[in-house]
C-alpha cells in the first residue's frame, strides 16, 4: 500500500479519515488547553490590593493567551471544514497534516516565551513566524487534500480560486512578523484582531468570500 | 458556505456535530485532568507526622479542586445533553462553543491562583467571575443551538421556558462572586455545594425541573 | 428528561453512551500520560557516571510510575469491557463514572507525592487509599451500569456473582494500605504485582473467573 | 469472556477496536503535545540580541524535540495503518498495545532528560533504548494483531515477510544506541533522519517495501 502510494500520491492510504480527524482533534484540544500553563499566577502577595494589581499587570499575557487560543480555535474550524468535504486522505496530506500539528504544538512554547520575556521584538517576531508557518502548512494541507479528491479542474484553477481570499492570512502573518521588530504590541493586537475578525460573521468577509471557495474561506 | 452562513445564521455550517463534540470532549477531558497540576505536594518533610500535617493543611486546595472538577463535570453533562437533541450546528453556536471552551480552559488558572495565594477575596471573586462567564457562555450556546433547530416557537417562549429553572446557576455564581469579598470560604463552599446539588437526583430539583425544558435543565 | 430521571433512575438519560466513552477515554488517556510529569530528570550532573548513578537512583519513582500506569491501563480495560455490553446510561452510572474519573485524575497527584517525599508510610497509605477509592467507584459504576440494563435477576444475585471474583481488588488495595504503615516498599510492589497479574492471561485467573461474570472479571 | 480469552488467546475480547483506537489516539496526541513542555524559554534576558542568542543556543533541544515529535507521529501512522486492516482485538494485542503506549508516554521524559543534561552519552543511549523498546513493542503488537485475524498462513511466513523490511527500524535504533556512547549528536541526527526518511515517499523505500506487506511497512 505504501509502495503504491509512493508511486501514485493520488491514491488513498490505508489510514481512515476518521482516525486522522480524531488524532488531529486531540492535538488541537490539548494544545489549546495547555496554553493556560503559560499564565503564572502571582505567588507572594501581601494583601488584596497587591493581588489585584499583580493580576492586572498580567494583561500582556492575557492578550497573547487570547491570540493563541483564538488562532488554534480558528485553525480547528478550518481543519474541520476542510476534511468535511474530503473523502480520502493521500500520503502527502498525511505528512502536511503532521507538519501543521507540529506548528500547533509549538505555539504553546512561543506563547510561553512571550509571557516570560515580555513583548520583546524578536520574541514577537518568533511568535509571528510560528503563525506564518502554521498558515503555510494549512495551505499545503488544503491543496494536498483537495487535489486527489479531484474537486478542482486543474492546479491553476485551484490556486486562482484559493488565492483570492486565503492569501490574506499569509500576508497578515508575514506583515505582523515584520511589524514585530518596530511595534511588538501592535503586532500582537493585529494577530488577535485577525482572529476576532474571522470569528465574526460579517459583511466584509461575506463580500470577499463570495468569490472564493466555500469551506476553506474562513481563515488560514 | 461561510458566506451564506454570514447571510443566514440559521443555515448549518460545513462542520459536523460529531467533530464539534469530539473536540469539546477533548477540551473538557484535558481541562478536568489538568486541574490536578494545581495540587503541589509538600517536598521537604522530615517525618511521617509532618507529612500528614502538611497534607491536611492542603484542605482549601482540595476543596477548590473538587469545586472545579465538579463544575467542569457538570458542564460536560450539560454540553452532552444539549447536543444530544441538536442536529445541526450554526455558525453562532460554533463561536459560542469556542467562548465556552475558553472559559473552561481558563478555569485551571483561576483554580491554581486560589491554591497559590489562598482564599483571598479578590482571588475568590476572580474564580466566581470565571464560573459566571462559563455559565453565561453556556446559556448563549444553548440559545444558539436550539433556535436554528426550530425547537421553540419563538424567542419569547424560549426565554420564558429557559428562565424558570436555568437562571438559578447565573444567580448563584453572581451572588457567590459578591459574597467572595466578605466571606471567601463561604463562597467556595457555595460553588461546591451547587455542583453537588446538581449531581444528586432529588425531589426539589424534579419539582423545579418539571416546568422546565428537559435536557438543559440539569445546570448551567 | 432529568425530571423523569430523578423520579425513575432506571430510565436512560439523554446522554449517549458514545460521548460518555469518548470523554472517559480522554480522561484515562490524559491521566496515564500526565503520570510522566512525576519523573524529574536530574539537572546538574558533571559527568556520565554521575548521570547513570542519578538515573539509577530514581528506581522507586520508576516503580511507582509503573504501578500507576498499569493500574490506569487496567481500569481502562475494565471500563471498556463494562460499557461494551451496556446499552443505556443511567443517571446514577453517570455520577458514578464522574466519581471514578475523579479518582483516576487524582492518582497523578498521589504518584507525584510518592516521587517527591519517597516511600514514606503515610504517603504510601495515601496512594493505597486512592487505589481503594478508585476500586470502590468502579464497583459502584459496575452495579449502576448493569442493574438498569436488567442483566441480573436481582440485586442479591448480582452481588453474589460479582463478589466471588471481584472483591479481590478491594481486599488487596485495603490490605496494601494497611501494609503501607509497616512496609511501604512491599505495599508498592504488591500494587504493581497485582496490575501485572491482571495483565497476564493465566490459569489461576481463568479458574477463578470461570464462576464469575465475564466482562467485569478482569480487575477492579 | 476473560476466562475464555485466557484459555484461547486467539478469541476476540469484549473490547471494541473503536475504543482501543480512541484511547490510543488520545495517548499519542497527548504525548506528542506534551513534548513541548521540554522546551524551556530563556527567562532573564536583558536585550533583543541576548534573546536571539539564547533562542539559538537551544538548537540541540529543538533537534531532540523534532526527533521525538516525528517518531511519535510515525508510530501513530503505523498504528493507524495496522488497525485499519484488523477486525478483532486479541487479549495479547491489548497488552502489547498498552506496553507500546507505556513506551510512547515515557518518551517525553527521556526527551526532557536530553534537554536538561545536554547530549551526554548515557542520556542519549537512554533515549535510544526508549526508541528501541517502542519499536520492539510495535513489532509484537503487529504480530499479535495479525495472527488472530488469520491474515498470514503461518508464523514462519509472517516473520519472513515482516523481517524483510521492518527490521530496519530495530537495527537503526539498536545501532544508534551503541553510537550514542561515542557520538551522541550523530546518534540524535540518525534518529531524526530516519523519521524524515520514513516521512518522504521515495523510490528506495518503495523498492524495499515492494516485497513487504503493505500497511505495516512504513516504519517500526
Amino acid at each position: 500500500m505504501s509502495a503504491k502510494a509512493a508511486k501514485n500520491p493520488q491514491e488513498p492510504l490505508s489510514i481512515s479519515k476518521g482516525r486522522l480527524e480524531a488524532f488531529s482533534d486531540g492535538v488541537f484540544a490539548i494544545a489549546i488547553t495547555l496554553l493556560v500553563l503559560e499564565l503564572r499566577p502571582p505567588e507572594a502577595v501581601s494583601n488584596d490590593a497587591a493581588l489585584i494589581a499583580a493580576l492586572g499587570a498580567l494583561w500582556p499575557e492575557y492578550l497573547v493567551y487570547f491570540a493563541s487560543f483564538a488562532t488554534i480555535g480558528i485553525m480547528w474550524f478550518n481543519h474541520s471544514a476542510l476534511f468535511h468535504n474530503v473523502r480520502a486522505v493521500s500520503y502527502t496530506a498525511l505528512v502536511a497534516n503532521l507538519a501543521l500539528l507540529l506548528g500547533v504544538c509549538f505555539l504553546p512554547f512561543t506563547t510561553l516565551l512571550l509571557g516570560r520575556v515580555g513583548l520583546m521584538p524578536s520574541a514577537t517576531a518568533f511568535y509571528g513566524l510560528t503563525l506564518l508557518a502554521i498558515s503555510i502548512c494549512f495551505n499545503v494541507l488544503w491543496y494536498a487534500a483537495h487535489v486527489p479528491a479531484g474537486e478542482h479542474g486543474s492546479v491553476y484553477d485551484f490556486v486562482r480560486k484559493r488565492n483570492a481570499w486565503n492569501s490574506i492570512g499569509l500576508i497578515v502573518y508575514a506583515g505582523g512578523t515584520v511589524l514585530a521588530h518596530f511595534r511588538p504590541l501592535a503586532s500582537i493586537v493585529l494577530f488577535a484582531a485577525m482572529a476576532i475578525y474571522y470569528l465574526l460573521p460579517g459583511t466584509v468577509r461575506s463580500a470577499l468570500a463570495a468569490s472564493a471557495d466555500g469551506e476553506g474561506s474562513r481563515a488560514d
